[in-house]
């Protein structure tokens, strides 16, 4: 294995001990000692990636901005509703992307953890396909992206927020579609929201489409 | 002052202290001691009324969950949009109540602390308002009360999580607005619709209300 692909499977395998970590004491519960101990490394192998706790939760916060993007769709709305229900099925199943939302709505973490990161990039996301979807005219005239934008952000947060408290994330799948399915007819046109798939399944599905896809034509090393 | 009055206005003073402090370490970070020092009551008079730290967030949850109850509207959704609507009013300047959200959103304090709670009476609130609304005809046959019970609920939370990472909860009250706005087009008849108030001002002006009601007609103490 090369020396590079080497480093970036054990970045992989701190990040998702650190996100277990992280779900489970939250950020001033966390110890280094704890995370290293989890993926077996030498502290010399752990402090070549993560310099502290605060650069490895920032990291641990990146990997749930980067979890917004999905497979193209051609309604520009579809991908929106695409990266929602994946993104809900992957927080439901995974330990890392659990950790990193901990992180995110804790109030308390040191100044240097950026907890509003993930939320201002899933923001950006939203507006970018909104924006296009209102070029394709997939959206209703009065629909104003930037406030959209910012309201599926703040209310997926929340609807997950209490899917974790009543039923441990279990039905965060079906409540994600819930919550899609009120909000879409205030803002898709009629004869693009009869031609949404806002199925519940979706998102395990399009999920394993785009591991595939990433797979079978992987991004460039820089 | 009659002593029961008075041990009333110490249970007060006990509570907004410990909100506050909630709100500022989240409940592994609070101590009693903090609590007392800032209420200047001596220790017998606190724990007269609280004998641990989970009795007191607890007690402090309670009061998001009384916060549900508004005046009566004739509208029954004008009722719900209420409730919404002056929460984000008193959470956007309430120590106390902030602290109670940060104790019911955080994953971690003790099994004894019920964080649960608020949720669960805010969504039977709601319930029991939908309920009424769709009696009176006011929502879409095809809206599930149950489930846009509890999506009002965690949509809101998030909404109201968002407002404080972003912007410290000064644009809680628009944020609100604007999440009502997009869903009720989903569940009331445009004839209800359209007598709805979601002025941004409305939350403070019922409060107010509500507030001078009670003075007038105090509750019947039990």
């Amino acid at each position: 294995m090369a020396t590079q692909e080497r480093g970036v499977r054990t970045r992989g395998l701190i990040l998702r001990a650190a996100g277990a970590v992280f779900a489970e004491r939250g950020f001033d519960g966390a110890t280094i000692n704890e995370v290293i101990s989890r993926t077996g490394l030498t502290r010399g192998a752990f402090y070549f990636h993560f310099h502290d706790k605060e650069a490895l939760a920032n990291a641990v916060l990146a990997e749930q901005a980067d979890a917004a993007t999905v497979l193209p769709q051609h309604l520009k709305l579809q991908e929106l509703v695409d990266a929602g229900l994946v993104f809900a099925h992957r927080v439901s199943v995974d330990l890392m992307l659990q950790g990193s939302i901990r992180l995110s709505v804790e109030s308390g973490p040191g100044l240097g953890v950026e907890r509003d990161k993930p939320f201002r990039t899933w923001i950006d996301h939203n507006l970018g396909l909104l924006r296009q979807a209102q070029d394709n005219g997939e959206v209703f005239p009065h629909v104003d992206a930037a406030e959209v934008a910012e309201l599926l952000v703040g209310a997926f947060s929340g609807v997950q927020g209490l899917s974790e408290v009543l039923a441990g994330r279990r039905d965060l799948e079906r409540r994600t579609v819930v919550l899609l399915s009120y909000l879409l007819p205030g803002i898709a046109v009629p004869s693009v929201l009869s031609r949404l798939d806002l199925s519940e399944g979706r998102g395990a599905r399009i999920w394993q489409e785009t591991c595939m896809a990433a797979e079978a034509d992987p991004p460039t090393v820089q």
